[in-house]
């Protein structure tokens, strides 16, 4: 069962710009995979550069969250480290390590889902992006998706305890 | 010529724990790449787990700094994404990215050479570790080998001028 699907099913299908949806379909995937749900997507223009979805567990990679998992596809898929013209979408704000690889990436627009007050560091905790000695900061767009993202990682967590 | 050796060359040879030495090697070898010259080692108690040198450019991924590298192999090596009785040597103070990644592998402590007032987030900037959000703090033994690490960056910027 898709994202996509289980928002309809849950009621209201809301409307959600399609990078969104891809972030929030790998979510899901993530989920289903055991993972705590996030995902990420890498857009220039109207082109999906790199989809990933959180999976340190079954990659026993503690880096392999999903912005950095589709900032490393993309940067590959482009051939470039920097990533100056494109866009991450992610289903939840980023961490500190994620954060400072979308500035090392030089990812122009970011765009989020749900906050973070635990592990965030875009509006939470060290706040990255609004440190002097941060040397990039994107553009910064929050709570797109937020609902159905809380409502992922909310059910994912219920499901554990 | 390894970095030992252009040490002597140098005059003062300063004894240096091993793994210091082998982060240092691997911070020449970035530097004779056309890397900027960070080298980064995780040992468990004596033995090696994983070495790597400084590699964005040539990997093609913004990520791709040593202490990101040697984190993900030696996870990989171990079969494990948490490295809770390792211990991570690097040439340079770790930037937001690399301080995040530490964090999350859960290594127990981390010794580095040179301080990096500019984009260091462990005693600079964000202060990372000192933040009341993050959810593990290695032990920090800053300063170790710090002339050498400073005069392999000092060399490599000034021959790019």
């Amino acid at each position: 069962m898709t994202g996509a699907s289980r928002a309809r099913q849950g009621g209201a299908m809301i409307p959600l710009p399609p990078p969104m949806r891809r972030a929030l379909d790998a979510a899901a995937e993530a989920a289903r995979a055991g993972e705590v749900p996030v995902g990420a997507v890498v857009m220039r223009g109207d082109s999906v550069i790199a989809v990933a979805a959180n999976s340190p567990r079954a990659l026993h990679d503690p880096t392999a969250h999903a912005e950095m998992l589709a900032i490393r596809a993309a940067a590959a898929a482009l051939g470039d480290d920097r990533l100056q013209d494109c866009d991450l979408w992610v289903t939840l704000e980023p961490c500190a390590m994620c954060a400072g690889a979308i500035a090392h990436a030089r990812l122009r627009r970011l765009f989020y889902a749900a906050s973070d007050p635990k592990g965030g560091a875009v509006e939470h905790g060290p706040r990255l992006f609004a440190q002097p000695t941060c040397h990039h900061r994107p553009d910064v767009y929050p709570a797109i998706g937020e609902a159905e993202a809380a409502r992922l990682l909310r059910d994912f967590f219920a499901a554990r305890r």
